[in-house]
């Protein structure tokens, strides 16, 4: 019988916890605001709520769950299991968070951060099954991802693998978060879609956007620029199709270093219209056709339990349980 | 006791071949040219009797030799041990190599591309011993390089993992031969470095490289824009200054998606002076603290033995015999 496990996946904006078995069924959730700034305790608080929350739904013991698996955004040190303190989660100085949960229900914990939960659960439950090299991307407010090779999450050296959104495809291009210009983050992540729409506004070129966000620049989202877009806006069409083809880039160099069966990229930007025909043209045209042809590119499966399922996969990952395949 | 090994280089215009122990020493050796305008049977002829040649020095008898293997250039097929035609090699129209030289000298063969084995021989007998994450750069004539992840070489779903000359760094850059634009070997490789002195040359722009090369643009080499800018050549050191820049580009995406301990960089350029300063300074630029902290970029170590080690480390590699550490 496959084993139970918790998910809870602990967001900016929510923490979702689901208890899911091995094939990823999702046996009860519950979903609840995060409330960051209230601090690590009352958060770590809302985690184990959360968590009590599900096996009470679901009428399961502690005892018959084999573990927990807690998705967080980074940096976090998988470890030892602590929490660093990040725009998202204001105040966590060295949280020891898989000890606090694993303390506070009673079970094993372990910690990831959720690129590389996403990872593992498309691997095992979604768009990667039955490949065994395969990478992740999220394309979303910011870009990330995750690496399985040979079947396994690889985490390099540092633990630090899978920075999609840092390679550098834009020499002295616009500043990114992580210090670096023209990181693929900096120029093609929906932050730097919204950024580049409201350059637009800021030199009056004429576009759809200035009735969109009601004539204030600082409302301008990605999702703006691509209802813009969608509307025919040339300007907001040429910001897309800017922002694909550096994806292409980004995932040309991912197929030429790592040669991976498949590529599955989720997050927000990927729901915009012509997002994968453009991607899988831009990588396409930048590598050999022996390597192109042995590449799919595809989209991410999860949807919105992407994040619980993710935690999930952490467990089933910590667990050393293999994927079905 | 550690196995005998043969191993057999075969590059475009030198076939270097070893006897070697486990450990990396040498028990004999013999370089002769390749002949490659001869076309396929002769190289493989002039392949044999090196390999004879260099048992009968060593007066060891086939039997006591456990496996040959051979580095090659690409294109070729490692599972079928079948090599292709290229520019180095005219006329091998899916020459099975493998069974050749296996069936010749009555050893078991194996089959690697020449980044691929210098990769395992600078980690199992070089500047690569100890660590189980390293990437192997070679910055000659063209770049290429090889990955050992988890302590193995890693070759991708594909097979053709590692091609780090192939990562794309200057969107609508120059064409590689590759038909890409902008690939790190297009703008950082010796071709590139000495295409870019031709046409400072034919802009007529005053550079020392008019005296080194007699004054015949065509004659112009990556070795004389190093000697133009050892002089003092303010254009030739921005040529150079540039290509190293690019070749920061190229490592720092490998440190933010392998997180490696080390990497490992060969080639002709690297003896440029101020070659490893310069790359290491244009990689950690790019690169977060924790990651910059963690890797170290060194020099290969194996010199002008590393191709007959390299195709060493295949035979010892396809064995299965683990490297020391």
């Amino acid at each position: 019988m496959p084993p139970l496990v918790l998910g809870i996946d602990l967001g900016g904006t929510k923490i979702s916890t689901g208890l899911v078995d091995g094939d990823g069924r999702i046996v009860a959730r519950d979903y609840r605001p995060t409330g960051a700034a209230d601090g690590p305790e009352a958060v770590i608080a809302r985690m184990v709520e959360s968590a009590r929350r599900v096996l009470q739904q679901a009428a399961v013991m502690h005892s018959q769950v084999a573990a927990v698996g807690i998705g967080s955004p980074g940096p976090l040190d998988r470890e030892t299991g602590t929490v660093f303190s990040s725009p998202n989660l204001p105040g966590w100085e060295e949280v020891p968070l898989r000890r606090r949960i694993a303390d506070a229900l009673g079970v094993a914990a372990f910690l990831e951060n959720d690129a590389n939960a996403a990872a593992l659960a498309e691997h095992r439950f979604g768009a990667g099954r039955g490949v065994d090299e395969m990478v992740y991307v999220t394309a979303s407010t910011g870009i990330g991802g995750g690496l399985v090779l040979g079947g396994r999450l690889y985490r390099g050296g540092n633990g630090l693998a899978g920075e999609i959104g840092h390679i550098t495809v834009l020499p002295n291009g616009p500043l990114c978060g992580c210090g670096n210009r023209g990181c693929l983050e900096a120029v093609a992540s929906g932050t730097a879609i919204a950024r580049q729409g409201r350059e637009l506004l800021a030199r009056g070129i004429a576009t759809a956007l200035g009735d969109l966000c009601d004539g204030d620049p600082a409302r301008v989202t990605a999702r703006m620029v691509a209802e813009a877009a969608a509307g025919g806006d040339a300007e907001a069409q040429r910001i897309l199709a800017a922002a694909w083809d550096y994806l292409g880039i980004g995932l040309a160099t991912l197929v030429v270093l790592l040669g991976p069966q498949r590529i599955v990229v989720g997050g927000g930007l990927t729901n915009i219209p012509g997002f994968f025909e453009a991607v899988r043209r831009a990588t396409v045209r930048r590598v050999l056709p022996p390597a192109a042809a042995t590449v799919q590119i595809v989209p991410a499966r999860l949807g919105e339990h992407a994040g619980l399922l993710g935690a999930a996969a952490v467990a089933l990952d910590g667990l050393g349980v293999n994927p079905g395949g």
